[in-house]
């Protein structure tokens, strides 16, 4: 059993359940070292609290499978058959009461297919305690974290540099997307948002053929991933010029954004932070801009545990990664966003991300 | 009502259900004509077999939901307050019984918070239903196709242009993507598969750095997204040099995805067809190679219905698109698979992959 293994079967037993349930994802390739793919097809990991553990392997993934070094009882199937006979054997095998799953990852017919399996099976949603064993970053996820960073921040300074007036939005984005593959991205944390004008009013907009115009306000959130882990950094520019309003919104969020700074070090509550770095856009006159939270936490997956929000009285300890991303967003009208990766420490924190944030103007 | 969100509640009522329950993803987008993220937020969309359709959003995704002219209640919520409010507010003005969903779609948190907000609601896992109503491609669903597959044959040409021995299958992995991009995909349909040697006899390898040499198979799996539609194109070439075995493999391969299309018109099963195209693999000295069925639906999703394989014995309709890859797969030494998307006519089928399947030898 490997290392890793080792501390799902603990927290199994921390949880008092039979086992816990992983399917392919973050937390997944986590305990096995191996990332997979799922689609349609039911790709179970069992942990046992106190046997070896179980997995359901759809049967194309056996070759990869094997790779993977598992010890225990593999419950592989075939598609022309189906996977109802597999949940059987499993259920079979490893009789179980109580089973923690990964609510955010696990899909409705991996459940069902469970509870026809285990028709008393009892689900237990520990999402947060599950994927909360990643919140700790050790040196080597850092270092992956600081690899997906730089190559994300040296796309970024191509496309600034290469941004025109009467672009679209799409081309832009296009841009970016080759420039994070030639910079050594192993993948995209995110579809990447390029938002300018209007747009980057919307938290979650899309890249569309709308032409980027002088005055305009050029929000990139975005990230390549390098050995599994993922960059999630936002900056917003100007096209062209600044108006006044634009260079005191810019200043407010980055003013939130660095109080951010200020109040983290080991031992801060999630509530703390957010209630620092809300309460300076709150003191500002743009506090009904206000649409999100300050951020969550970074790692193998973009956004994971912690969630730094009021009301999370979560303690966060050293090894801790979040994303420190205040904004402002008036409908209509424009958008800021400003977003670093920060490690929190013993003794403070350190941004993982190094772009500059004085505000910039680009475009020729 | 859009005439899709029409579809939606015919489907509910011949489902005899209160309500469907559409969550972000491909069908999701369809039935609004515009695609969101959900992340770790739940956002729902009812369309109710008899009411008004409701949905659930994350307040932050208020201003980009604006654009779609929602006829419906809406019930959002913000992250420091929780979603429990917003399912409980929705179980009281639309109390339901019995609620479909999509089973690939749908996770664990968001089945949970609705059992939370409705414990007697009954949910079935309707899948194949829901995103049955997407079997039947439109004109414009075709053309998105064409355009996706296109964009993605020129990229596959300029990296094959570029392949050099020695190269890794991360550095080509690499190229294509950037190619791609540059052919203006708007997305990625699923990370791409570069295999080389051993890695090829994986259906689902990872690229890794191993360098391709002389004598090598190099599969290609891969596809580029435009207007919200998939590619998904699978080509096998050698490296320098072919050998005897790797000809006749090829050879065989390619006689299956022929025979593929002999056989596919409207009205076929999908039955019928793997039962042929893996019969010349199994008639072949490479039967105990086969690892896979022929194929999947292709469209928004990338492994959608129907699944092109024997006891699959759904009749399949003038429209309906779908992969035919056959494969064969030596463990420790090579694979060979060919992959076609192929669109179902009433007198018999087109292929909308246009890259030749000529043996290929690549490499400088």
């Amino acid at each position: 059993m490997t290392n890793s293994l080792a501390e799902y079967r603990q927290l199994a037993k921390a949880l008092a359940v039979d086992a816990l349930a992983l399917v392919p994802g973050p937390n997944f390739t986590r305990a096995l070292g191996h990332s997979f793919m799922s689609h349609e097809r039911p790709f179970v990991l069992i942990v046992h609290a106190d046997l070896p553990p179980a997995a359901i392997v759809p049967n194309l993934e056996l070759s990869s499978w094997d790779l993977v070094g598992f010890e225990g009882a593999v419950f592989d199937w075939r598609d022309q058959v189906g996977y109802s006979d597999a949940f059987a054997a499993l259920a079979q095998h490893m009789p179980m009461q109580r089973l923690a799953v990964e609510g955010q990852v696990m899909r409705v017919f991996v459940h069902h297919a469970l509870i026809q399996a285990m028709p008393k099976l009892e689900i237990i949603d520990a999402e947060a305690e599950i994927s909360g064993l990643r919140m700790i970053k050790t040196e080597a996820d850092i270092a992956a974290l600081e690899a997906a960073i730089s190559l994300s921040e040296r796309a970024l300074s191509r496309v600034l540099d290469s941004v025109q007036i009467g672009q679209t939005e799409k081309e832009i984005e296009g841009a970016l997307i080759q420039a994070l593959f030639a910079e050594g991205a192993e993948g995209l944390a995110f579809s990447p948002i390029v938002a300018a004008g209007p747009n980057s009013a919307m938290p979650h907009a899309h890249a569309r053929d709308y032409r980027v115009q002088s005055g305009d306000a050029l929000l990139f959130d975005f990230g390549g991933r390098k050995d599994g882990f993922a960059a999630d950094i936002t900056r917003t520019v100007f096209v062209g010029e600044v108006s006044d309003e634009g260079r005191e919104v810019y200043n407010t969020v980055l003013a939130a954004n660095l109080a951010g700074f200020e109040v983290t070090r080991a031992g801060v509550t999630a509530h703390a932070i957010d209630d620092v770095v809300t309460g300076v856009l709150e003191a500002s006159p743009y506090g009904d801009r206000i649409r999100t939270k300050t951020g969550h936490g970074l790692g193998r997956d973009v956004h994971e545990a912690p969630y730094i929000m009021r009301g999370n009285h979560q303690i966060l300890p050293a090894g801790t990664v979040y994303t420190n991303e205040p904004g402002l967003y008036e409908v209509g009208k424009f958008g800021v966003r400003i977003e670093d990766d920060v490690l929190i420490t013993e003794t403070g924190c350190r941004s993982l991300t190094q772009f500059p944030k004085d505000l910039m103007i680009v475009g020729r």
